[in-house]
């Protein structure tokens, strides 16, 4: 009998550390032998008149045919005229829902133990709306857009997404008692979503006193949603509760099932080409990508072999106080699988 | 000779365990001879028509007179067509900046050693207008206002606090890669008041890499200063670093010099009236009070009290982990002056 055919996916390796750190994916994932082939695509040196930014045409229709990616790092251009490469992926693929795990990894140490919880954030709308305008000099107002539509949406997923990774509760993070009508519509729409879900537990926390509570305790949060802003305040609170952008995975989640997964940390030009990148952060995110597959296995696999990895301390990248090169952390991971 | 006049203070006690900790202030201030009379104030139990709130007009038009007050826990009644309490008294005085002090209390143990930063916040306007509509079915937007009036009077503040409290360093926090007009126009005028104040640092934040630096190591701040709704995030994150609401004092400041000092906590209803709670914020609330009002040496020797009264750990009240009653407490401090 013939193997199955293989999936493919698109792979944006990124700027800077991005090609280094994609390569450690690439081979752990040949160690342990994922089905997946990958399709490679870079941002563009000038701007496609067709995504109205660097990148190409062609690399977005990848990601709509495979209908799961995984992105490293992406330094948008200065200058003016194009939009943010992260805005436009969000924008032009529907990535309507952000999702980052944050847990404590075994063996490094950080002020907090034992932190397990899930942010999903609504990745469309809100205060990232872009519009912005001046009403007379010195006054001006930018528009925070909250829809029924995208509210459910990212709410469903979350219940959803509770359910189906064994989460008992869910937080819904707002500002309803100043922003009434927006939060407000936010809250309603998880509220009804929540009635469909009677297995998992429902509350409402206004986002200063949750971060207070988060600095506090972070056990006492389990599955989090909110408004796009708010999300991409406490994904990166919780991610400093366990060590930073460097070790934690997000995975985007787009309508018609589609699934981008990325690393959120900078594209770090100053040790880019040195061998010295901490590949963490973009490994876990592939690991979210596997799951969004229903790989559970290879995803456990690697998962394990990652965390085994950092845990026995002996090959650890400089970022996380050892001295160990991308290459040499990347084959110790192939080493544990 | 005669004595110096007192000077005299508005007192709002506040509901709950507002009338608890407001003795406990009356009797250290007593007890350290510090110059002040109250005059206190109550919230009403009908709207008044001249305010449109719980606040009496006379109680607004006391701290408008005397230019200095304190305010205990307020909670806003529920109820339709009046406004928050907090809100009325911002809006109604012009309070322009909220100013926390937030440092570690020496013996008192958290995840945190040696903070010691400021936050000042934009009190008046951002995410806070109050314009929220409703554009179609299923589609509702806020306003977010902001303008160069306040954001140069916030940043103006920040910069002579930092000048006059021997702070090194001001962080504009903000998101102007999202909000370019709004605050980009509020880093405009934080670089503009910048350039005035050669002998202090400026230097520009973006709030989700802020709120990350800050639970991974909060020494890398010093003052923070901020648009509205960053501010009562961050207030409140940087609260929980050391401890939590009940032990971080709060002051507001308003045009012609007002300072309304208050305890940001709630009123505690459960506890209410049964001599257990904690009267730290207010006292050091008031303790900023006494700094606004350049009585420097009693302000000292009151925080010292405090300060030393927890760090001896005998008594202590039980959100702390004592059982020490608020009067046992407060002799205890009364004791340590
Ligand atoms: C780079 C920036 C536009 C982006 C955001 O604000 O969403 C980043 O902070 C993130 O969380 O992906
Ligand atoms: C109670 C609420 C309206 C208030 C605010 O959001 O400003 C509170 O959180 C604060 O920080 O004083």
């Amino acid at each position: 009998s013939s193997a199955p055919a293989p999936i493919i996916a698109t792979l944006f390796p990124g700027d800077g550390i991005g090609p280094e750190i994609a390569e450690s994916v690439k081979q752990v994932f040949q160690a342990a032998e994922v089905p997946i082939e990958w399709e490679e695509h870079y941002v563009g040196d000038q701007i496609d008149p067709r995504t109205q930014s660097f990148l190409t045409w062609e690399s977005l229709e990848s990601v709509r045919r495979n209908r799961v990616g995984l992105k490293g790092p992406m330094a948008t251009p200065v200058g003016k005229g194009h939009r943010s490469l992260n805005l436009t992926l969000r924008k032009e693929l529907n990535l309507y829902a952000n999702v980052r795990p944050c847990y404590s990894l075994p063996g490094y140490k950080t002020r907090y133990d034992n932190v397990n919880l899930i942010t999903i954030r609504e990745n469309t709308e809100g205060e990232y709306s872009g519009l912005e305008h001046q009403v007379v000099r010195g006054v001006v107002e930018s528009l925070k857009i909250i829809t029924r539509q995208a509210s459910l949406r990212v709410a469903e997923y979350a219940f959803h997404y509770a359910k189906t990774h064994g989460r008992e509760r869910v937080s819904a993070i707002h500002k309803a008692n100043i922003m009434q009508k927006t939060d407000g519509l936010f809250l309603k729409c998880c509220r009804e979503v929540a009635e469909k879900y009677p297995e998992i537990t429902y509350e409402e926390v206004v986002i200063d006193n949750c971060c207070m509570m988060l600095v506090k305790n972070p056990a006492l949060f389990d599955v989090l949603v909110m408004p796009n802003l708010y999300g991409d305040i406490i994904s990166d609170l919780c991610a400093g509760l366990v060590g930073g952008l460097g070790l934690t995975p997000s995975c985007n989640i787009g309508e018609a099932g589609i699934a981008l997964a990325e690393a959120v940390h900078g594209s770090a030009p100053d040790i880019a080409g040195k061998n010295l990148a901490n590949p963490t952060a973009l490994l876990l995110s592939a690991v979210t990508m596997l799951r969004h597959l229903e790989l559970y296995d290879k995803a456990e696999r690697i998962q394990d072999a990652i965390l085994n990895t950092i845990a026995e301390g002996k090959y650890r990248t400089a970022d996380l106080g050892g001295s160990s090169s991308t290459t040499d952390f990347t084959k110790a991971i192939c080493g544990h699988l």
